[in-house]
């Protein structure tokens, strides 16, 4: 094993550096959660459909489903600050020092993101995190979301490894279930409020945070 | 135009029935929505994943999955309330009146649902609506969910009809743009919570209720 295939939004980066915005439009915080559910869900919508928008435009359309459904009104300048946001978020505290690690044990690391490459690029810029990675792979060659199989054998492709020789890092069961489907191998970040479901194909590694995976990861990897 | 194909849980039954369930179990009838939202979720990652599960062993999946990120202890017991629950859903209040008024005017009345046939038909009789519907199909035949364009194409099928003859009536806009990408008509009925997004195909009809669209539907054959 070498190649570590990072899943970006909520695995590295913290969604909770929205909260302030959804707390000002929707007076809680909460909803920052229900706004990304719907997110992932219009992801799968428009994979299955064939209707494929970047998940940018897929951010505001969800922001604007969730006002109309809670009979909120918002701007122009309430879309901004959503892509925005999405842009800017921080890596998690731990994120940074795990990634060194990997990176001086001789891991190839990579990213493969619903973000568009432009947003993929400015959001691993402004975490700081960038120079850890050595290549940044996008759904949105191939217009169509995860956890598509033809997201994750696009990606196989972008980097000529064998799906058996890839393992996908993630905080999402529907992510690592993708990957696992796409004959990947995959270790999965229970992060608060995500979870592996009892229909999920079960990941090689299971840890309670990034701290634990790449232990795991290590460990095998020195095995 | 003469075929309406509805869409059941939520279109013509009401969710609300599995609050008290909600809770008792969660302390909160709001987590029913969150959960529905799961499966729902769960479904479109299935077929993106082609690892189909029938609607009810989803529901419960998503059941425990929201359990399990809440951190709270769920049983067999519970589980099995959920599946008798979607099972016995009462319809919304104005739905064999609307259906009726329909049933009369001469359309043919079909149900196309994620439900299992076995489900289905438990669902349409405890509801007391069978009556009213000529064929009821099922995505269990294609083992694939709405969205998915093999959905809407096996019913076309089932029926001989041509897409474009179809409507499909549904208070879920991941149907309805599902509908109409693979060619039928649609008419949605926007539920509370139940909206159109920015990025959805604009529905032929948009009523806010049943009778608005059962109306609308009644001028089109009669014009």
């Amino acid at each position: 094993m070498n190649t570590l295939v990072f899943d970006v939004n909520e695995t590295l980066l913290d969604l909770a550096h929205l909260d302030p915005l959804f707390e000002d439009v929707f007076g809680s915080s909460q909803v920052r959660k229900e706004w990304f559910s719907q997110v992932i869900l219009d992801a799968t919508v428009v994979t299955l459909t064939d209707t494929y928008a970047d998940f940018a435009t897929i951010g505001v359309s969800a922001f604007k489903l969730v006002a109309a459904r809670r009979e909120v009104e918002v701007s122009e300048e309430d879309f901004g600050r959503v892509v925005a946001g999405m842009r800017s978020l921080p890596p998690h505290p731990e994120v940074d020092v795990q990634l060194k690690r990997l990176y001086d044990k001789g891991f190839k690391l990579v990213t493969l993101t619903n973000s568009p490459p432009a947003m993929v690029a400015a959001q691993l810029d402004n975490a700081g995190i960038s120079k850890y990675f050595q290549q940044q792979i996008s759904v949105d060659a191939v217009k169509a979301f995860k956890p598509a199989a033809k997201v994750y054998d696009h990606a196989a492709s972008e980097l000529s490894e064998d799906p058996n020789q890839l393992w996908l890092i993630a905080a999402h069961n529907w992510d690592t279930s993708g990957a696992i489907a796409a004959g990947w191998n995959a270790a999965f970040i229970a992060r608060p409020g995500c979870r592996i479901s009892s229909l999920d194909a079960q990941p090689q590694i299971v840890g309670s945070s990034l701290v634990e995976v790449v232990d795991e990861l290590i460990k095998l990897k020195e095995s």
